[in-house]
């Protein structure tokens, strides 16, 4: 039978395999699955995710769906051995394996942070400050983002059917869009493991996940306006599905993440014998054999000084064959498996041709049929296998045009020497765009230059040097932290980036308003909205009772100059502008001597405090202050103290409040303004 | 002769009127100018932006070209007279012309001021915060954003020639890249007078703008990756320009703009008799009439509550009556000028005729020739004119497709009536994506309710009523601090939002290496990047000697309870974790008592601080404290202030030095981390 979808919070299969694909054993050629989704009402799954979906998520804030990513890692954590096993009929490694379900969980683990640290418990994300748009305070811009409408559609790659869905699944939880997953078929048996270890938890909100196994012809047809496609696969590909009309003039938004020619650069100073070029060859091995190769973020460019292109292939010759074992990953001692099918490995083969055509010199490796360990431990050639031995390419030209545009996607690479740093970069701006790009060099002049001259032409630059050369996370590997896409042949998409990918998921709005206004639509407390001053003061008030606009104003209190030396005194704060008249009047920005700023908001803090044991736990900080009006001696300051931004943590029983500060003087002139942070018990 | 061209610093025109455009007075059918760019080298054009205009734009920072930009506008406010006679041609009132030309100034003004108060004075921006990618600190990743490496091209729409060129022109040109602009056939003259000025003010860096006056065909053919075409028209238009190779797969970024339906929402609470429902009216009869309605943000749909449609057809018909003078610009009196041709006439009343078609009922107006006030003052028809009066339609069926997808580019708009505010919603997101939406309410529930459910389809919402009616910057006009642009129909794309529109001229990449390389690439030290500690004081340096990385390290200071105690008593801060060692104890924060954290703020600038007259002038405020470890009587401080950004003003003789400071105790335990910023003299 063939694999299940899971399809309005049900598990779906076709009445027959026909048509179905067969998805072999990449090492043994056995039949592993068949994959088909004929028959499916992916209209219907659409429609069920835009209303099931989109209200069951409504319901919840970013934080209690972070809550939920991470206990969905949990319950895969416990669960990731039977990934594994499944994974390794693919032809992953341990190793390979881990990348891909270790680095998809730690996706889901970084949202559930992320989101609970950098976005409101709330359902709207208030984007940079209010704009002023009238003199007297009364008209305000604000920009906010809210969820699409609609369903987040991801078309994924074969080669990690786990982190591949992961990725894109987590932002857009967080974001509260359901999600409509198509993995690729060569490993979307590993994919539909996962998913029915999601669904199994009972985790899932209804309708924010489905999948379908299998092809998704004329699905396109169905998207609309509020809806959005994630892609991750080849150019060509990416090509066709973004001239779809849905995209090209329905609204839909299309986001492309393709396999780019990716280059490593050897710095001019990263010489053998420098931490950098063992740094370098060592980086170049794990990318060649890692996962075969098959990885969109590969080095396909090893760009390096001239002079040292002998050395370079000697190096990494004998590292190959000291670490490179190839084999059936459930082998002991197999460190590289094979590609993911017959196919993959006929067509690498073709790509590789293309580049020895073009000039490209087989300097390591070659076409034949490998011997390999196979599973039962014996060595010789699996014909029924897709593998191909570590391959890497030399060429005299460094810009033959075939050397950054043609992919070979497994264990290949290209050495392509360069004279000056210019032409480096040239030779790196010649893939036309790539996911990431990597330089060995300890020089910070180089980097500095390499890194400005092509920075443009990349998603990602690491620099490796002898600092970071252990804690590295790789060339290869895409941070849930960092952005991951890049420009022009890389898919021009975004993905991943920290909460920039929740935000990808969202429509930023320009609101224009007054401040009472604003404040109700994003519940934030606006300067010139209406506050409240009467009732208990706000620190005796928990997240229970606590209102935005809850405010507290102090009495005025006078600053003397006996004030100011004490201050000095106490602190050693003793600057000239507190202490010399003379000395303070010369300075352009003071009439003489004047309050110490830190006395003024020690002062305000004095003010505004409600001494007493309460539900006010401690001051964890204070953002964005600026001091506007100096204080002289005989000046008096009052305080304004209004809570601003509430949020409670889920899993603690207090949350943090932000507090508006205004410091004014006795002409109400704005002395300083600043947010106060605290952390609030909930009752 | 037909109008010049600016291409390679020089004016060009081609050899022979032959097949050149023929542009009309829009009052009176005279011949204004030839429009044509025939045999004009574009690809030559483009190479030149690519080479000597990124050269010359890439020696200056984004503060020196914030300067420019203001001499710029300055320049063109001294000789907007010339520019308002010249619109008057195309049929623009004072009034329009007035939010053309200043409104293109003041777009000018406005990145100025953004781009020298919140971009660095450098040429890479430093996106967020650094991730912190391994235990050890060695391994950091921080995004940043550098300058696309090409030409930014813009085919711009006829109704604002002077904003639509400079609202583009601004963010490009603070962000580096050099423009090409196409304007639209109708207006290109007024264009073409603008850039003349500009050209003539000797403030353009070579290469910076080019001007084609006449059609771009086989432009798209030389465009590649690193350019961006920001597109301003027909959604029809758009999606041809967008569906060449260049856009498809060549990695050239294409932005549009495209008008839109645009909903105004009369809310259920402003009935008539509130000011929002005269707040309403008033904004309903400028849209129609300003620019005689040829505005991409115009409102073309009236949502209304059916009760209300009666009293607002009638308030908007004497309004007009009263207000309302349609005519030749330059007549006395005149308050609403023709269309720009007697082409766009006939479109318009095409438009509107479908519009009748589909059930529309014409309650205002009419698609007779109107009679107008001609130049000499008289009354009558211009046959020659592009006249046509207000036209508001009335539809009995909301739900109507045609009300909610057909344009009708002039002085003309629909009533749909609506029953719930959700259904009010709907009719807002049946328009498939606008630039803006607006609606007069007072009613925090109901704004909220409508903003939530119709953000994710607009770029824009302005809110009315009664606080911001006199202060409201109008329905239909774009604020350069804000974003504008809207998902679907509208184009799916942004311009504007102050520094947004500067980063979308941008690449963001993210860089992962060791703090030191960070430091030297982004010229933001980054903790953990090597320091210096020997010589003068910091404080002791003026921005010609200060560098990156400078640092002082403070001796410990030991706190005592009567310290805390102290200061309490000074500041009047005496909560009860400073106080009552029972009470402080029991808060699950804290050991016991501890110091205020304004405490150790104000010891740190104790200890930090070179008290004697200096280069450094003033604190001018603090951001992103945390207070992370408290303190207890008995343990010491100790801080570490190193120089983080140095950001030199150009018009003054000082500058902004971001410092980091970090609070330690006596155990190494980061106790408080933040920024300081202060003002330091450049000598």
């Amino acid at each position: 039978m063939s694999l299940p979808s899971y399809l309005r919070d049900q598990w779906w299969s076709p009445a027959s395999d026909e048509g179905a694909a067969e998805v072999r054993d990449a090492s043994t050629g056995e039949l592993v699955a068949r994959v088909s989704a004929d028959g499916a009402d992916l209209a219907g799954a659409l429609e069920y995710a835009r209303t099931v979906g989109q209200a069951s998520l409504g319901e919840l804030t970013f934080h209690q769906r972070a809550v939920l990513l991470k206990r969905m890692a949990q319950v895969l954590t416990e669960r990731k051995q039977e990934l594994y096993d499944l994974s390794a009929r693919a032809g992953a490694t341990r190793t390979d394996a881990w990348i891909d379900v270790d680095g998809g969980i730690g996706a889901l683990f970084t949202y559930s942070s992320k989101g609970r640290r950098e976005l409101p418990n709330a359902q709207v994300v208030v984007d940079g400050p209010a704009e002023s748009l009238a003199k007297d305070g009364s008209f305000l811009g604000q920009h906010i983002f809210t969820r699409l409408p609609g369903v987040a559609v991801q078309i994924n790659a074969f080669n990690f059917p786990v982190w591949g869905l992961l990725e894109k699944f987590a932002p857009s939880f967080l974001a509260g869009m359901p999600t409509l997953a198509k993995p690729a078929t060569p490993t979307a048996y590993v994919a539909e493991a996962m998913v029915r270890i999601l669904v199994e938890s009972g985790l899932l909100p209804a309708g924010s996940l489905q999948l379908v196994s299998g092809s998704v012809t004329g699905l396109f047809d169905h998207l609309r306006l509020g809806d959005l496609v994630a892609f991750t696969g080849s150019a060509s590909t990416a090509e066709r599905l973004r001239a779809h009309d849905s995209v090209q003039t329905g609204g839909v938004r299309f986001t492309s993440e393709t396999d780019s020619i990716n280059a490593s650069v050897l710095g001019p100073d990263a010489l053998p014998g420098t931490p950098e070029f063992d740094a370098y060859v060592k980086q170049l091995v794990v990318e060649l054999t890692a996962k075969a190769g098959q990885k969109c973020t590969a080095i396909r460019r090893a760009i390096v000084p001239a002079a040292a292109v002998d050395d370079l292939l000697a190096a990494v010759r004998s590292r190959i064959e000291e670490r490179v074992v190839v084999g059936d990953p459930r082998a002991e001692g197999v460190t590289m498996g094979p590609l993911a099918s017959r196919e993959q490995r006929a067509e690498v083969l073709r790509q590789v041709a293309r580049l020895v055509a073009a000039g490209g010199e087989l300097a390591i490796g070659g076409l034949d049929q490998p011997s390999v360990t196979r599973g039962d431990g014996t060595l010789g050639v699996e014909p029924e296998g897709a593998f191909v031995a570590p391959i890497v390419l030399r060429f005299a030209d460094a810009r033959t045009p075939e050397a950054h545009t043609v992919e070979a996607f497994g264990p290949v690479a290209a050495v392509l020497p360069y004279g000056s740093a210019a032409e480096a970069a040239q030779l790196v701006a010649l893939g036309g765009g790539s996911l990431v790009t990597s330089a060995a060099t300890h020089d910070p002049a180089f980097a500095r230059e390499l890194v400005l001259a092509t920075a443009a032409y990349n998603g990602r630059i690491l620099l490796l040097d002898r600092d970071d050369a252990r804690t590295s996370t790789g060339h290869g590997s895409p941070m849930p932290h960092l952005v991951h896409g890049g420009p022009g042949r890389a898919g021009g998409g975004e993905e991943l980036g920290g909460i920039r990918a929740v935000l990808n998921h969202m429509q930023r709005t320009a609101i224009q308003g007054s401040p009472d206004l604003l404040t109700a639509i994003t519940g934030v407390w606006h300067e010139g909205a209406a506050a409240e001053t009467d009732g208990p003061h706000p620190f005796r008030k928990s997240l229970a009772t606590l209102r935005i606009g809850d405010q507290v104003q102090s009495e005025p209190r006078r600053v003397t100059l006996d004030d100011i030396e004490t201050f000095a005194t106490f602190t050693g704060d003793t600057f000239y502008a507190h202490m010399d008249e003379e000395a303070a009047a010369a300075n352009p920005f003071f009439p003489g001597r004047v309050a110490h700023g830190y006395l003024l908001v020690s002062w305000a803090a004095g003010l505004f405090v409600d001494p007493a044991p309460g539900p006010v736990l401690a001051n964890s900080g204070l953002e964005n202050l600026r001091f506007v009006t100096p204080v002289s001696p005989g000046d008096s300051i009052r305080v304004a103290l209004t809570a601003k931004q509430i949020t409670p943590r889920e899993t603690e029983d207090y949350g943090e409040v932000r507090w508006d500060a205004r410091i004014l003087n006795q002409k109400d002139e704005l002395v300083a303004s600043y947010d106060v942070l605290t952390l609030v018990a909930k009752e």
